[in-house]
């Protein structure tokens, strides 16, 4: 019995997280183990990478770089946020074609499972055997039909240890407000994570505000009052992508993105001015941006082991026959906490958007529930650090 | 013979660094081994402390607490920006009497140094005899008559490692300018560290900009321009209080802080509308601002171990005698680098700033030289991470 072979292609699209090169790892170390799978390729920079035939060989790569790549930021294969169309298709196939390539992979979120889709479609339609398995990847934690994504769990864990020193920070010179501002424009995923670094109910951050409410400007300073009369130092963290109660951005950079979408920008700064104009309290304002997906001090060892294990389950997907599926994570157990890998079919995936649930936002819209805290903590990995707190007894007044 | 003895007070002031509580268990830990030193106190939030005589008793902290202080973030006894007028001083004097402190410690930039001379002199024209010495603690590098400052090699370290990732998430996904803005309104030390991240000539960032050199938007531009013809993806380094040719703040939040200077913000942000207004190209920004402070994952193992040093120099330095001085470093050597220990006069470093050196920064002003790496690298501790870099063989191209 003959088998199925031919050579692999992998492929990285959209944002780059802390963990997507662990998932190329595991793709190259379980493509390695099946002889059906002749050359290992990745493509540079995405489908650009695809339609320029710019290709390299990732099987012929070190054991001890691909060994590395769990520990390394960002894409090393290249990325791109460009959208396939239809005047793309017959290159696309030609290509496909051209390299024998028969197990197709991209690892990216829902615009790069759409496009993933039109591929596997593309073969299909074309009588073209290709195995085209999707691998999940996004800090915003938005893909649907999976428990979490590779990638969330290590930029939580950036959210959350950041907004645990940030707040160490503001309480120990409690003179102003500190509004962070932290990436999801349109799911509140990532920004909810900060709730983690909650202590004790009058820790920071006091106020978290998603994107899945309209923003209330004037409950927000109320709320900013409030709390700075209770404590002086307050921290605020808000989602990049705050609307107003009419739906439009709170804070616009004025830009477009490569899928067309509104880029936010500046939300924390315009709350910090709101909060010194309309209050009279200090303020300042945080934007770690990009710093929070490429951090390898703060990955989570949890995220880095899954996207590994994502990655080689995809390719195992493929051998096995499947094609047209994006893996995905399935939480088989809370306590213990258990992952399996399941298949779910791209088209369920692809352009859809799974935002934060409601329920897990309080009446007030300014934090979250103990529920989301729960599903959080596994995926961040290893306990917070656990910081020095002085006893602070009193030395006797001296009349 | 009998041994001056008394109390001892210690205090932080400005704002707090990485490695600032690694100073107080330098204090805590030396004062326990003289006699001479009875009570050993910490003032709550600073001066606002001893005027509120808000004394905790730090000699009967647990030894495990005073450990673990070296990594915890930001400040213990907590902070302040209050300055001390001549108002004030009966009240200073009273209390220090009152207390039986004869040992006086304040950990501070160069505001608080003033601050710590202050006091000093009261004491003294009192006739009061008290010793008081200045322990250094700055991100900004910024302190006179010393090699460097506690608190600058952590610091350093964080705005060195973020470049890094930084620039490897830029180069992964090609598309935008991406400016990045440190804290450092008027010594650009903090934000000249990220070029300790160049692994090569076209490493990013490509560009650095200090507030020792006045901004000029269009030779920016130029540059900003050109880099991005050349890689697509380009990093920026701004300091966040640089200035325009007439000496304005190029982006100013409207604030005035304690100590009554105007707080810059925004800059980054302000630098990336403009990229994006006058040369079309795509642009966001990024401010981790005060996270990088207070991060105890970037610590700098040196930058550690000297201010706890440094606390418990102070402490001896004290015990001999000493007053109206800063504890301060001087670079023995610089391969193997070597630190020692010495005390300088109060008042050559009070309200004194030691900016950037004008030999240090390239030409076009633009970029830093060579003899501040050198400078530079033993402060920031072991070396950045060394993360995979793929051999990227291409995958001979089919006909």
């Amino acid at each position: 019995m003959s088998v199925f072979s031919g050579n692999l292609l992998v492929a990285h699209g959209g944002g780059p997280t802390a963990v997507i090169n662990a998932s190329l790892q595991g793709v190259i170390e379980e493509a390695r183990l099946h002889p059906g799978i002749k050359g290992i390729y990745g493509a540079r920079f995405g489908v650009e990478g695809l339609l320029k035939e710019d290709f390299i060989d990732l099987g012929s790569e070190d054991d001890e770089i691909v060994l590395a790549l769990s520990h390394t930021p960002a894409s090393v294969l290249g990325s791109c946020r460009r959208k396939l169309t239809e005047a793309d298709f017959p290159a696309v196939l030609e290509i496909l074609k051209k390299y024998d390539i028969r197990f197709f992979f991209y690892n990216g979120g829902n615009d790069s499972m759409d496009t993933c889709n039109k591929i596997h479609l593309l073969a299909q339609k074309s009588g073209y055997e290709l195995r085209v398995i999707g691998i999940p990847k996004t800090i915003d934690n938005d893909l649907a039909e999976t428990d979490h994504c590779p990638g969330y769990g290590s930029a939580g864990r950036y959210a959350a240890i950041s907004a645990l020193e940030l707040w160490r920070d503001v309480e120990s010179l409690p003179i102003h407000v500190c509004v962070m501002e932290i990436m999801g424009r349109n799911a509140g995923w990532l920004t909810a994570a900060a709730a983690l670094a909650k202590t004790s109910d009058e820790a920071g951050p006091q106020l978290i505000y998603l994107p899945e409410r309209h923003f209330v400007e004037e409950e927000f300073l109320q709320d900013v009052s409030k709390w700075h009369d209770k404590l002086g130092g307050v921290l605020v963290a808000v989602s990049e992508g705050l609307t107003s109660p009419s739906g439009e951005p709170l804070a616009d950079s004025g830009l477009i993105d490569g899928f067309g979408h509104k880029v936010p920008g500046g939300v924390a700064q315009y709350l910090s001015d709101l909060i010194v104009r309309k209050l009279g309290i200090k303020s300042r304002s945080e934007k770690p941006g990009l710093l929070g997906r490429c951090s390898i001090l703060m990955q989570s060892e949890t995220d880095r082991e899954e996207a590994r294990a994502v990655g080689a389950f995809a390719v195992r997907s493929a051998v096995k026959g499947e094609s047209g599926y994006m893996a995905a994570f399935f939480r088989a157990s809370q306590n213990p906490y258990l992952t399996e890998y399941t298949l779910v079919p791209l088209e369920k995936v692809a352009n859809a958007e799974k935002t934060f649930p409601a329920q897990w936002i309080n009446e007030r819209g300014n934090g979250v529930r103990d529920g989301f805290i729960e599903y959080l903590k596994p995926l961040v990995g290893s306990s917070l650090p656990d910081y020095a707190v002085l006893g602070k007894r009193p030395v006797p007044r001296v009349k």
